[in-house]
């Protein structure tokens, strides 16, 4: 059987280095763990798991937890951090936490108890009190996605920003009525908000109060998702007294639901409502939604190299990482008076919806 | 430090059945192993990864490998496998292995000879011969779902039947022009056929046959998506000479699709046209659509039980699980002749689209 030291000869370095360079642990140049991984493959080395384990006491495994596997931001989050460790030649093993199930109750009890990951990553979860503590106590490293994990460092998007850009994008196009949707209530309709729908509505309430506007304040309560979205839209759009000329949505989901219930509904998208959302979500493009765009692999990948640097020094500061989104202009904002709006703006914005 | 033997102790059974009871291997009864788990909760008692794997020879762990995270169907069969190993207190290590990627290729190189689980799943993987051979060497049991990963056991729907279903449906609403919308081409535009979608595509061909209609057989490509079937059914529709009355779609999201460019191009759904899906998305609701229902998760958790049986038996014959999808009508399919139909049935079904 091919062992590590006929790799470390024939790529003409010290079995330390081979080692370090299949395992992703420690600093080995590019071109020499290029090279090591070349014979490795040549001479068909496949090392023992438990022997890297022995030599590094690591596990050379990433553990990811999540409250949704199925919903389009935390899949494309768990892409990108998929495909940071394969790159460091790491394992990722997946806990599916969803909020109140008996599932994450015997993940929290049982599961990170084991310890078998050197790090953890928490997407999204929103942990309470208990399973902080729960957390903390597990003693690796962890890094939070969307929000911290307890005293932990975290990636997230600058939803202030964000949400104050959308709603200051439709007051620069004269919207005066202009309602948040989304948040505040789960699937299950119970009374809830999470932290980023919170953060999200309070961005765009602070862009209308400094446009003179916390009159209009306005939210309407949605869960997360494109039924969630059309449902709720179907109610406000119904009666015409009070629907608005703008709303900025809680996500793009919430926003192509908003859409499609105007279509049903024959409100025309931007000539008699306009619409925003946040993600830049797959089906954007498709429904010419104007949007805030925020980029979750790359939230996955920039997780994963703060995760390391903590493995690597346990008593690094934790950081917060803030990602700026960017305004993306399609089809489904317009001028909130259509009539007193230049007309070639307005036949362009009409072809392209 | 508590140990397992003072778990046994508590709990009154033997050491073996203990450690059978909370490594989820071997037969325990149910009430003892739950039992076993309380008292070792109680206790704090959590068993270290090595000591159970030297115990069992195993890794406590199963592999998942699967071509797409963000899809619906391979997200909610993930879901399936993820709760099926919590309830048996095992890992899931994930493998994203999206065709043509590099990081497919390292999957295979690296990740599955190190053997870091007791066997592996591999949902839709469409594996090459190449990455077939590469699997049977792993020598770990290796369970499929949508297709065997060789000679592999598998779990799948019975796709044949399911679009010989779709297509008669609509044969029997008296529907004469039916096109088949789906598949044969891949996400850049790339001639491909995926097993699913031939398989698909030859039920709905074989209901035509036998209505006498082979001369009508018609196939329009798409990607497998939302916007994939938006478009194909754009130019489809936009043609009124070749339009059908009948649209039958490989999968939800080319469904919807297809129905948003009906809405785009008013026309009128079902009056003017019926579209049935597969799937029974999360979304066919929002949109009434009629499809064929199948439950992914239901797959993944049949997936885990038969790998866990390979597991236990690595001797067992491969077998292939069928299972049976179910139609589903809403509001999206109607007479092909609605002039010719009764009117209340008609008004019916105009509502509740």
């Amino acid at each position: 059987m091919v062992g590590i030291a006929d790799v470390a000869a024939r790529a003409g370095v010290s079995k330390a280095t081979a080692s370090r360079a299949l395992s992703g642990g420690g600093s080995v140049a590019a071109a020499t763990r290029e090279r090591v991984r070349r014979v490795a493959e040549e001479l068909g080395y496949a090392p023992s798991t438990s022997a890297v384990s022995l030599a590094t006491g690591r596990t050379q495994n990433i553990g990811v937890i999540m409250p949704y596997l199925t919903r389009w931001f935390f899949a494309e989050v768990l892409e990108g951090v998929q495909t940071a460790l394969l790159d460091r030649g790491l394992d990722l093993t997946l806990y599916d936490a969803r909020p109140g199930s008996a599932a994450r109750a015997r993940i929290f009890r049982d599961f990170l108890t084991r310890k078998r990951f050197d790090g953890l990553i928490a997407v999204g979860l929103e942990p309470d009190v208990a399973e902080i503590r729960q957390l903390a106590k597990v003693g690796r490293p962890v890094v939070g996605v969307v929000t911290p994990a307890g005293e932990t460092s975290c990636v997230t998007v600058d939803d202030d920003y964000a949400l104050r850009r959308a709603t200051e994008h439709l007051l620069t196009l004269g919207h005066r009525t202009i309602t948040f949707l989304g948040g505040g209530v789960d699937e299950q309709g119970r009374e809830q908000w999470t932290h980023v729908d919170r953060r999200r509505f309070e961005g765009y309430a602070a862009a209308m109060t400094d446009a003179g506007l916390s009159g209009e304040i306005r939210h309407i309560r949605s869960p997360t998702s494109m039924p969630g979205g059309y449902a709720a839209a179907v109610d406000l759009f119904g009666d015409a007294r009070q629907r608005p000329t703008g709303v900025v949505a809680t996500c793009d989901e919430v926003a192509v639901g908003a859409i499609i219930a105007a279509r049903r509904l024959g409100i025309q998208v931007p000539l008699g409502l306009s619409v925003i959302g946040v993600d830049d979500h797959e089906l954007a493009e498709m429904f010419s939604l104007t949007t805030l765009q925020q980029d979750p692999r790359e939230q996955g990948a920039a997780a994963v190299a703060l995760l390391l640097a903590h493995i690597e020094d346990p008593a690094r500061t934790p950081t917060v990482v803030r990602m700026q989104s960017r305004l993306v202009v399609r089809g489904t904002t317009g001028p909130a008076d259509p009539a007193r709006a230049p007309a070639v703006l307005d036949s362009d914005r009409t072809e392209k919806q």
